[in-house]
């Protein structure tokens, strides 16, 4: 089941700057070999649920073993079972109704 | 690893009454075993990551099997490396300080 | 316009422990005399657009007084302009189709 | 109150196509002046609080408008009082650190 996924990891207890925990969530994407993306915030990340789903709580991990005590994570997801879509037809389609 | 979760999912193209899907999503988190509490704006659930993961990924497949052509899914998630701490302590622990 | 919301703060660089600002938010809500119920990933709450956003935001100028830098929220709302709905009104008409 | 907001908005009892919708949500955005881009899973948005407030409201209300009976609204959003932070500053930050 292919899933597109907005998520937002936001560590607890760990000192007021998130950006190097954010960095650390991009390397762990980068490694999983998903197509995601960063924007302001957040990521966007596709492809199968599991691999989806094992890359945030590869995240997870990763973060507590560099000390953050408590994470919060959201997570917003959607599948299809009418068509295939992809994150970028998202955008395109939009767009084409702006014309 | 132990999650928290509150999750709402939200069946789109399969009309405007959307408690049938989410009385199936109950029975779906009762087969599961896991501990599960509904709300009235989503379920508050428990247990293992991949436990939990599962579980939600079975709303999708059953209600993709009902009918539902597209679903979208909110999840907010905590996991805590600190100490142990589960759904009934959290709001125990409010009341607490609540008086 | 009636709003219902599920929402939750995540105060950040103030600590682990989150529960004293919880409880806080739910001294501002119960002051908001808006309805509103704590459950273990959040609170609901329901009213006019204007009132409920108005007292989500005063929890934010309560919480940065009482010296938290940072505060990550998520909000779940629905409206509707079909029928009227309730917050209580959700959550029982799952159960009935539950049986 | 500066907010940096990211929300989507999900069209319920409307069709299984929701890009219309999306289309229109950036023409509200458009019109209410504030810095906003959209992204594969929601469009992000910044400013005064009651500002963004007041242009997702009338989001809701320009899509009942349309039709759509039911709409299931995401946001999630963060405040500072320690600095004052930018959504452009927060994908900066992130890279600087990535190098």
């Amino acid at each position: 089941m292919h899933v597109i996924v907005d998520f937002t990891v936001v560590p607890v207890g760990a000192g007021i700057s998130l950006s190097p925990f954010i960095a650390k969530v991009e390397e762990v994407l980068q490694d999983s070999g998903l197509s995601h993306e960063l924007h302001a915030n957040g990521t966007n990340i596709e492809g199968e649920w599991d691999d989806v789903m094992g890359a945030i709580r590869r995240c997870h991990e990763v973060l507590h073993d560099m000390g953050v005590p408590r994470i919060h994570t959201d997570i917003k997801l959607g599948t299809r079972s009418d068509r295939d879509q992809r994150m970028a037809d998202k955008v395109t389609s939009v767009r084409q109704k702006l014309g």
